[in-house]
């Protein structure tokens, strides 16, 4: 059985994506227990007993916190005064062991904090990286930091390198993933004095697949199976990435609208469209671990829906499943 | 009569879309003169007899240089060895008031360079930025720096959120842009302690518009005139955007050609699905000023093709139409 700990509080959207993402998952994944960390005030009971049957509800646990980490909070101030929070209390659990892993799609600078307060780091890391995964033509492209470190050092996105690779190792079973860095070109010597750095140390590190500079567009282009970057960066180009797509897909929306044999069109080309659709779903990469944290704590995106959250749940599982946390260990002290 | 100083060398796909767009812009500004700059052993002479007619002739000027500029050369080499290349005698050609503007797709740091050595900056200004335009579903958001400082100071991007409003108010005619800086989320205590100090001094400056924080997907939600943010991001953003445009394109196309039925549609709905791609593309906004300079300089992307450089050329002769450079010298000083 794997236990996963639940915060149901944050995320921009409320509960509701949540507890039904919940409820998907567990349909999908009968290994997977959830103990869900619950605000006592945004609760609704009743939706928890409406919307999961009494099967579901056997490998479902409701844990009634006190208080919750809002969105906008300063990380500082929850971590000074929300030690009863859902995130606190979810974070805690897997601490004592009582979860495998913890999933939240709330605040991720308090994440990150009571992350580090709670849980701390495994040897060798000074601070945890986000990383996720971007679809691309041929495949996926891990990409970390997505914005836990807004300004590492060269040495810690040298660590962040290691994680992400060993990530793509364990993940995707590619044993010698191709490895880039973030940079305003790909020519040798484009950059700031970080980034060349960076490769100064990649090119020297063994068993390290160096290729060179990403830019922005490499992300989806599949020449890279990671790429690094500071938080800054990373999460200026996820939402970047996300804003394009939403607009393009309205874009194609208004086009398949226009007159009748735009919609006749629609109608013939929608389960296609829903192909494709779904190819290029963020959501479907929805999902991103912590890593460097001494446990395993996933990240779900703030504004993610039923689909987002359940995806995020059954990675956080396979996670579990997979071993990733002692992996990651092993790896980084090799 | 306009006049613009054409770099046709550099840019990664040489010199021929440089050719084509300038073709182009001819036949679509009568006002337009062309001074082409243009390396010796690159130049054909037989593509510019054969593709310029000899009524466009009479408003296009060769200008044969010993050397240029390559895209993967250190700037500050060039800045050394190149003054005799087509990017710095086209510069010079400004300088020496022999042109109103120049217009290059080569190396985007070199032309920074040739730029603050030949022409430095207006008053009140320290560090040119490239100002560039997005297509949003709202009209389009102007967008500073694309990487002409990858580490600007807060007060260097206060300076370039003043350049940049100037262009809003110039070119769109918007008396009070709504300005964003660029951050890792909407909240007001997010980011760096760069993107704080800069909010606190655009929250207290006369004439401003501070909307907030901005985050990667306002690129394109309509929600800003203006986002500001430093050369690394704003270079890291655009190339994001332009990477995720090219594989959902890419995806619509393997859709919209997999079975008789979708290849019926795209018959049907060609000319829709090119006024949508002519909506989005990014090369009907190519052509980047470089705010600043004492002097019009303006980059076209370095893979630009056809109109994507004639768009650019198109572009540069409406600033010197508009009297872009006295103006922001105006609204910098006042």
């Amino acid at each position: 059985m794997i236990k996963v700990a639940v915060d149901a509080t944050g995320g921009d959207l409320g509960s509701a994506p949540v507890l039904a993402g919940v409820r998907g998952a567990l349909k999908a994944d009968p290994d997977l227990y959830v103990n869900l960390y619950c605000d006592k005030s945004s609760h609704r009971d009743a939706s928890l007993n409406s919307n999961f049957s009494r099967s579901l509800k056997s490998r479902l646990e409701l844990h009634l916190c006190s208080d919750s980490v809002e969105m906008d909070e300063k990380p500082i101030q929850a971590l000074r005064t929300k030690s009863s929070s859902s995130m606190a209390l979810a974070i805690q659990s897997v601490k004592e062991n009582k979860n495998d892993a913890i999933l939240s799609s709330g605040n991720t600078a308090a994440l990150v904090g009571f992350g580090l307060q709670l849980l701390g780091t495994i040897e060798g890391v000074s601070r945890p990286a986000i990383c996720t995964a971007l679809p691309s033509s041929k495949g996926r492209t891990w990409f970390l930091d997505m914005g836990a470190n807004l300004e590492p050092t060269a040495e810690q996105m040298l660590v962040n390198a290691r994680m992400g690779a060993s990530q793509c190792r364990l993940i995707d079973g590619i044993q010698s993933p191709r490895v880039g860095v973030l940079n305003v070109g790909s020519e040798m010597m484009k950059g700031t004095r970080k980034e060349q750095e960076l490769a100064a140390q990649l090119i020297k590190e063994p068993n390290m697949n160096f290729v060179g500079f990403a830019e922005g567009a490499d992300l989806f282009s599949g020449a890279f199976d990671l790429v690094v970057c500071d938080g800054f960066a990373g999460n200026v180009a996820l939402k970047t990435a996300e804003g394009v797509a939403e607009f393009l897909t309205d874009e194609l929306k208004t086009t398949l609208s226009r007159h009748w044999a735009a919609r006749f069109c629609y109608l013939l080309l929608r389960h296609d469209l829903r192909d494709m659709r779904r190819r290029i779903d963020p959501a479907r990469y929805n999902g991103a671990a912590l890593l460097g944290l001494d446990g395993l704590v996933v990240k779900s995106h703030g504004a993610s829906k039923t689909v987002g959250f359940q995806n995020a749940l059954l990675l956080t599982a396979e996670l579990v499943r997979l071993g990733a946390l002692p992996y990651l260990k092993g790896e980084i002290l090799s």
